[in-house]
């Protein structure tokens, strides 16, 4: 896949993005959770990271999303923009990047684990917790 | 505990903090992981926070951390840290507020799921991957 081009987003691509933002909800069976609307032509995959503070480690990055349509996939694709996002934590002097992912999605699981990440959730037991809606306007006292 | 005061930090508490951070990382077993130095006098809890990007709920709050020293705990003062959190991000319109805990640290799974958080690894099967060291350098190709 010599003819995909790895490249940052620029202001034209937000359409095709929020396109594939959709896609990617419906895959992860959360369609319901998206609150953003506007439509546009097509790309065929797209990562959005973002700089996160670590106490013990310093700046690291975050990547939020990574999706690739599925016509796409297998044939590296993704595997590329992780490449890029790792080049990009470390050109920034990020010792980390991190990111999180549904463990159905064994697929994806296997890719991370074979490009050489860590599962900090089977390695060291992390879990995610979430407030939210009703539970976080009570605990505020709002 | 009326006596307790949750307040934002101020410059001058930088080596309190500190303190308290390298007791976490004691507490959660990662005490080689702790890469910053400098001493200071005592404080007896803290919290440490910044806002984060969700794709499909904009800004959000992640608690990176929070600690109460042993002989302070069971006081509610955790709870106050929490409720206090929950205000600034309902504030700033954040519509979640997150964190991560060790499935091990029972006590504090217990708090926050009491607080009424959701523990989405349990809930959606969320794990969080992690690239570093030699992984991400052989990725990023350097």
């Amino acid at each position: 896949m010599d003819s995909v081009r790895i490249r940052e987003a620029k202001e034209g691509d937000c359409g095709n993005i929020l396109r594939l933002i959709r896609e990617l909800a419906e895959y992860e069976k959360f369609s319901n959770q998206v609150k953003i609307s506007e439509e546009g032509p097509c790309v065929v995959a797209y990562g959005i990271y973002y700089f996160i503070y670590s106490t013990w480690k310093g700046r690291n990055v975050y990547l939020e999303d990574i999706y690739v349509k599925p016509e796409y996939r297998g044939q590296g694709i993704g595997s590329k923009i992780i490449k890029k996002v790792a080049e990009v934590a470390l050109d920034k002097g990020c010792s980390q990047f991190r990111l999180a992912v549904l463990n159905w999605n064994k697929r994806a699981m296997d890719l991370y684990k074979a490009l050489g990440a860590q599962d900090l959730t089977e390695a060291e037991g992390w879990h995610s917790f979430c407030f939210e809606g009703e539970a976080m306007r009570e605990l505020a006292g709002k």
